[in-house]
């Protein structure tokens, strides 16, 4: 019955995405008892330039190198 | 004052688009009795290959043709 | 493998999300084909005061009457 | 940590999602004392035909010059 | 910067709730390499007579004994 | 036609949410050129157990004194 939304930007690789949704999807049914066939997972990814943190784009944060301090990627 | 949003993989037509937009919002005026003109309908499409069920990809599972058991289409 | 969010404000009686859910998924199920074991429906409903209208809150609108020009509850 | 999620039409320019991610975040961090780097803010762009008021997509509207009464843009 | 909104049915306790957040954060974390103090999980419990799947709530379902098909718990 | 969804932990005051949906309406308004009357603005409150960053909930944070450095409040 899980859904789950996971809000990243853009940029992750097929294998990475089937990572986040084979773990996300284990947790629920290992931690809830959930029934795996009824947990979803979907992602969606954002643009650089849609996603704001500290009030700037993330995009602008990278050309400016300063996202390091907010996220590795 | 509603707000839905849909959430489905890619693949829908134009006028299925429409048909969902339609009923959905007839539906709540009808049952709620809200006002057409405030009630909005959101379709978020999202690739399969970003759409897990039971731990893996749509897009997988249908390649497989395993999504029988899930979801007819 | 849909999944609906209806936001709406508090208010709706039982029977009211009842018709809500099985009409949102038959659409889908008629529509899209879809199976309706994987098809979800969720209804969030928010508080008058946190849902606003034209920079105002949907509790002081009714408090003022002045829903009538944007919702009919 | 609020996180914001502003969905609107396609069509905005860089400039203005700029203004939005500014504006929004600067109004969580004056009116609720929030640590800007802490505050995230999402803009999700849906196309036109996605997007239904009053039962019928924007894309309708617009083509039948009737968004002016609901929407300026 | 991921944000990840996890919806379920009312019932998790505490620590499967602390379980899901620090399960989900070290994924986005490991699979992703995202900074884990930009990394937020939000958990939204909904009511079991909100939730519906194959048109029904999961409360009514549960009622009769048929969520078992669905979800184990 | 926005909608907005501002997702908070819970404690903000009647006048701090008025003030947020307030100015989120003007900002849509202003920089978008969007008829206030079809833009809708909602806060969803969120309980500090149920909100984590870095992998745990904003309530333990908190009891151990350690969200100052990632929100003020």
């Amino acid at each position: 019955m899980p859904f789950v939304e996971v809000n990243i930007t853009v940029g992750a690789t097929k294998s990475q995405k089937a990572l986040l949704v084979e773990g996300i999807t284990d947790l629920l049914v290992n931690v809830l008892n959930k029934n795996p066939s009824s947990t979803q997972v979907v992602i969606k990814e954002v643009g650089t330039e849609n996603w704001g943190i500290s009030g700037r784009s993330v995009k602008k944060l990278r050309e400016e190198g300063k996202t390091a301090n907010i996220s590795k990627t």
